[in-house]
């Protein structure tokens, strides 16, 4: 086997699947500096490219492979000769080179989409695989649209791309249909009916729709997915794919849960890449986003805070600095406690008794119902009033 | 029993844990337009506030309760005489009023947050349910951090409150640390062990430190739990709680999978209740968001316009307008393909055959290369040049 069975695989697909979104296409330069960034924050392959989907993503994929060194480089097809070729031909710097080639495995998409039937696709899908293997080694097969898929037909098509050569089988939810149970009982499924599933990796590749992607995602791994594909900041079409980050946070916090599965990322880069890929994608991430939102350590509620400033376990499972962020905050606002008032005005120097602290809580909370948030200035002028 | 078993209740917690984010706050007329809305939507509760934590707050609940008339009002406390004293006071004009107390389950809390014992805090408990019971008939009771408690003290402490009166009980995971099996093994324990549990609706309470949150409620919903605390938008603390669109489409998707299950939300509210609320709390959204996000129905790439305009259900699970959209974008980029360039040329008027079609491709990608999408007037200077 080509790959590690006890390693997950992060496969980062900011560069593809997140590139193609509307408004956040990138330069070379541009996508030079995030694949070198991917590089050091540890992901094991980067997703670089559909080659035949025009001349610049082409040279894109030409110039990656040139860049990075230790990280496999990766390009998509469809299930056709010609796609492959211009893949391979533009792959042909990369070190570690990757051909992801695949086609439609639902009813629907064999249907609707390639008007076509299950017996026709399959060979179609057999055909790619061999035709990529005479470029690369290291092959991976999409079935697209699997979260739709016939269990049956697709544990079928699993079988024949792993004996045509396939090293790794992504499973995608192509649209975000699935939960979390019907997902992760597919990537069971799988391993419990495909003969040779054991000579390749599976793959979870998830989408937002419903706002499952990252369960979906780890639900994957506790079935036996071993590679994982996922973006900076969950960026993606539509709601997007999943969060590389939160994915690795949930390994990083459950650790316990998945033992002897090792992974090479370096969450400490977290805060740093996420904000590069907002501003050189203009993708903006919402304050409430997992992990890497602005307001995901601040803390503002008076139960919380207290709680937090006694213990800071009692609120926080993640440490900021872990994700790279110097410090949680606690933020002053109309429902912040004494504890917290307390906290900030120590900060500035002032030393205040039981009943000092009570007096000026009450002038406090009258300040504080009429504003958003206090400043350290607001807490002066409190003090001189 | 108050409420009725084969219904999903959505509480609406914008209006308190969403509210209390640093710069969400909100003035009373603000909070009045809301909570009209979410009247409108559907929901069955409103979370109105935290009446002892400001003068401010307080009044707010006091408006709420006489703004709306067919939905539970429900205003927050801690387990003392005081709150609920206060808590009960701003409820007095709310025709269904409910008072939502509680405290820490888990050891940490009890430890390092309330410096007790699992039996004074048991007493404190049932206590502060008794106290809530004589002011109002619908007490829910939160047993905060139950994500890290013991299961059989969390079991002990559900019983007694629920032997005390309490109608609902809230199970939070309040630092979003389980995994979906782990929090829906959680209800499913308090199911099977807690002999009194079918006098209560058990509640889930998530947050979204993990992105996990709308996973977590939905593998409670699937072990028996029959309300859901969320907001729209997802908004709250640190990464937010569960988003409300969210499961309330991932109950309209899925709805095979909770069969007999009623739910009174109207969904094509959302796009126009999630822009006013984000606007309001000036909490934006990002456009990789599900549901509501400015991306969530776009479509870019190549291979799904291809089989999005030939069959929309190949790339589509929940129609636009079922969530208050016009209808799906598909936005050219470099990343699309022929039949979404003859897609748009076709709306501007053109009708191209198929070698005109190709030549005209192969100048758009040029042109598409160099810019990070296309409007109308790229297209005419395209047919023009």
């Amino acid at each position: 086997m080509l790959h590690d069975p006890n390693h997950l695989y992060i496969f980062d697909t900011t560069l593809r699947d997140g590139e193609q979104v509307p408004g956040c296409q990138l330069t070379t330069p541009e996508k030079i500096e995030i694949a070198k960034d991917l590089e050091s924050l540890g992901v094991d392959i980067i997703e670089a490219g559909f080659p035949v989907s025009s001349p610049g993503d082409f040279q894109s994929v030409v110039e990656l492979s040139k860049a990075v060194d230790d990280v496999i480089i990766c390009a998509l097809t469809r299930a056709n000769k010609n796609d492959i070729d211009v893949a391979a031909d533009a792959l042909k710097y990369a070190k570690r080179p990757r051909i992801h080639t695949g086609i439609g495995s639902s009813d629907m998409h064999i249907k609707y989409k390639f008007n076509s039937s299950r017996e026709e696709i399959l060979e179609r899908a057999v055909a790619a695989v061999k035709h990529a293997k005479s470029y690369v080694e290291d092959v991976e097969f999409y079935a697209e649209d699997a979260g739709r898929a016939d269990l049956g037909y697709l544990s079928q098509m699993v079988e024949a791309v792993i004996a045509a050569g396939a090293t790794v089988v992504n499973i995608p939810d192509t649209n975000g249909y699935c939960l979390p149970d019907q997902y992760g009982s597919k990537i069971q499924y799988l391993k419990d009916h495909v003969r040779n599933i054991d000579q390749a990796i599976i793959s979870a590749h998830c989408h937002n729709d419903l706002g499952l992607a990252t369960a979906n995602s780890i639900a994957a791994v506790q079935h036996g997915a071993r590679q994982v594909e996922c973006t900076i900041n969950g960026i993606g079409e539509r709601a997007g794919n999943t969060s590389l980050e939160e994915v690795a946070m949930i390994l990083k916090v459950h650790q316990q849960q998945f033992p002897g599965l090792t992974s090479n990322i370096n969450s400490t880069m977290f805060t740093a890449i996420s904000r590069k890929v907002s501003a050189m994608m203009r993708m903006p991430v919402q304050p409430n986003k997992a992990i890497v939102g602005k307001n995901a350590f601040a803390h503002s509620s008076g139960i919380h805070q207290d709680g937090f400033l006694k213990h800071r376990e009692n609120y926080e499972i993640i440490r900021p600095e872990d994700v790279g962020l110097d410090e949680a905050d606690i933020i002053l606002t109309a429902r912040s406690g004494r504890h917290a008032l307390k906290h900030h005005l120590e900060r500035l120097g002032y030393q205040l008794d039981k009943d000092q602290l009570a007096a000026t809580y009450e002038k406090f909370l009258i300040l504080a119902d009429g504003k958003k948030d206090l400043c350290d200035d607001d807490l002066k002028a409190l003090m001189q009033a």
